[in-house]
């Protein structure tokens, strides 16, 4: 979430998500507290393509890469995270 | 947001969405402490049919149904609500 992985050109999740999960400065929604059957749901569509309003496409490219237990785990970290309020 | 309105059979959004904007049972999101610069993207996105991942085209009937400014208004509502974790 911190951290990506290099490796495999992951950059990490609060880069644009924020470190609390609670959205980007711009579009990048916020993912504390979310439900983590949306969650996947939504990871999965946008690794089969059936979701493409990820900007320059970059959902797409991390979800690709990313292993259904890691997707999962994603899910459950961000669903137990509090949403925050932008300051 | 509870009330929904009849006349122009747009439902509560709380009835998908959780009375706490916490999210659904199934995969309706969470809205709770969602950024309102993507909550408006995605509804103009719904109203627009740039996004269609809605289940039942759902989503797309509300967002036709809403004016600019009551999105916006909903956006600011949601934005403020601290997301609960489903209980």
């Amino acid at each position: 979430m911190r951290k990506g992985d290099p490796q495999r050109l992951i950059t990490p999740c609060a880069s644009c998500h924020g470190v609390g999960g609670q959205g980007g400065k711009l579009e990048a929604p916020a993912l504390g507290g979310q439900n983590p059957v949306y969650f996947v749901r939504t990871m999965l569509h946008y690794h089969g393509g059936q979701r493409h309003n990820d900007v320059a496409k970059g959902m797409r490219f991390f979800a690709e890469r990313l292993s259904r237990a890691e997707i999962e785990a994603l899910a459950a970290y961000y669903a137990d995270l509090p949403a925050t309020r932008r300051r």
